[in-house]
């Protein structure tokens, strides 16, 4: 089994982390050794093995129990194995798959694991599998099925990349088919047919004039959307098409829940058959706890909204405030480039350790 | 080599080469049955084989010549051989596939050129191959590369199924591909992007108002139209995609050569990138010359324009006057229940012999 030890410097563990390849389905080898390194170096914790996630927490008795959560898988490896670093000091950067998405957070809560050995709040951490995948292959998922006391807690840490600054709450996302149907028949007789594609002028014309939202909660700002994703329709190169289809992705604030998004985009296209493909609640904010507010304070007072759906919207399903926390920028994630500032790793351990530290 | 009586009904001779299977590329039986009885019971006629095609002509050194022409292939099998009848008398009706799509013209070919020894004109007999596949393995387009000579004449008559009624010249097809471009980006930052799917809303909202001109030309009607025939764009479900493809295909009448046709789509396209893909020029009817009124004549006047593409536009661009003029459905072509009223076959037996006979 590769070795790790959680005290050592965080860039170096995550470097460790990256190291030991662990694509999604394929975590064992992984969860092995964070299981191993936190019963060996952190005795201190409840450790639990469940399936590829491993879990531990503190049983101090404090008021208020935080959740650190970060998946330790990974997509395909895509020649960006193993990790190498160039450039130093402020500006070294340490390359390779994962390096964002996202084992310099799991390196970041391993190293606070093994380190805080009293911290302020309670502390449950939550190394899990399979975020990549699926949604019903989701550890969190089978975690919140099994051993739900396991996630409870008055504020979570999802360790994904946000360039090192506090995310919090997250959109909605629901995703929707609309079809229009016709009357097949050969070009030449067209007035014999009727045309399921040019039936899709109409909503795309919709599409084109939809102004989105933008919401301003708890301070933050949140930018809706309505993007047309898939189109597709057409039998031969002469025939009338009978039918059609167009995939649309809603990204909607944390305002208005899943339900009231549907029946928003019920409305929008209002005549036409509309299909629920996927929804996903998003989850507000939840600035106002004591817990966050801390961490917010802890990190200068810098947060932003964030836009995409992260699991911190499972969180905020189970009523928990949850933000969004990690080193690394997102849109390098699932990229062969993929790599992180090592500042920023530095920078989250030292806001977490400074939050969560006596 | 199963024999064929060219001198027999031309409902049993229908029969016969029906039950001679001839997909496309696998005519050489059908097409050494023909040979075979052409060489020994027409021996007033010039034969040559042509790869699976066979030609066969007389030379009476009379003042004009008639082309007639059918393809021997048919579409891949479907259940439907061999052939079965139902019904009786007028009501008869023969089944099985090539009934329609065109073993009932070939028949009433290969019957004329084995009775019509003494014929009012000089008569070229063209039965060729793979006229249901790719236009380049077409075999009209290989003699007419090869022995261009063979498909001379002052009128063509093509027996492609057209319910027994003269069909005259035929539309002409484009088919065109429109992209739309845009940028692609994460639809939970939907602003960095540029949404090509929703760049169609346009074209499509051009294509919904345009109105397909109704042209009058020698009496006929033709019909033109502008479909789209398949629409396709699209990366992932929460990509704003970055490329969009709607492919068209225009219809018009044979009054508009090929080139203003496509002009007349860049028009209606203004702004698009286009992409011709095919192009046909339609034929005109050609009605006005002698042998064409004459058959008009033999058919009871009864004439109609041709709205689908087929290989009488090929006659045309040699400069011919070219009809349609078959027994069978189109409708019917290509399907399981292939089927064909022998009344209209032997109808156009007579219609073609009182036309050429003495």
């Amino acid at each position: 089994m590769p070795s790790l030890d959680p005290r050592s410097d965080p860039v170096d563990l995550t470097a460790a982390l990256v190291d030991i390849a662990s694509v999604s389905g394929a975590e064992a080898d992984l969860a092995d050794a964070v299981e191993h390194a936190l019963r060996t170096r952190a005795p201190h914790l409840e450790v639990v093995r469940d399936g590829d996630a491993v879990l531990a927490r503190t049983a101090l008795g404090r008021p208020s129990r935080v959740v650190l959560a970060g998946h330790l898988d990974t997509v395909p490896v895509n020649d960006n194995l193993p990790s190498h670093r160039t450039g130093s000091g402020e500006d070294e950067v340490l390359h390779g798959l994962g390096s964002v998405d996202m084992k310099g957070g799991d390196a970041v809560f391993l190293h606070l694991a093994a380190t805080l050995t009293e911290p302020r709040h309670d502390v449950t951490f939550v190394f899990y599998d399979c975020e990549e995948v699926e949604a019903d292959r989701n550890g969190l998922g089978r975690i919140e099925r099994q051993r739900p006391d396991w996630l409870r807690g008055d504020l979570a840490v999802v360790g994904e990349p946000s360039n090192a600054v506090i995310e919090a709450g997250c959109q909605g996302t629901m995703r929707v088919e609309l079809r229009t149907g016709g009357v097949r028949a050969h070009t030449a007789r067209a007035w014999m047919g009727d045309n399921a594609v040019h039936a899709l002028a109409e909503p795309l014309r919709r599409l084109t004039e939809y102004r989105p939202r933008t919401v301003e909660i708890d301070g933050l700002t949140y930018r809706e959307g309505l993007q047309a994703v898939r189109v597709g329709g057409g039998v031969a190169g002469n025939v009338v098409p009978d039918e059609a289809v167009l995939a649309v992705n809603h990204r909607f604030a944390p305002d208005v829940s899943a339900e009231r998004a549907e029946a928003h985009l019920r409305e929008v296209f209002d005549g036409y058959e509309l299909t629920v493909v996927d929804r996903s609640a998003g989850a507000l904010p939840g600035l106002s706890s004591p817990a966050a507010a801390e961490l917010v304070s802890a990190a200068g007072g810098r947060v932003a909204p964030k836009l995409g759906w992260t699991d911190v919207a499972r969180f905020a399903a189970l009523g928990m405030p949850a933000v969004n926390f990690g080193p690394g920028d997102p849109t390098l994630a699932h990229t062969r480039g993929e790599r992180v500032a090592t500042a920023e790793i530095r920078h989250v351990a030292e806001v977490l350790g400074s939050w969560l530290g006596a």
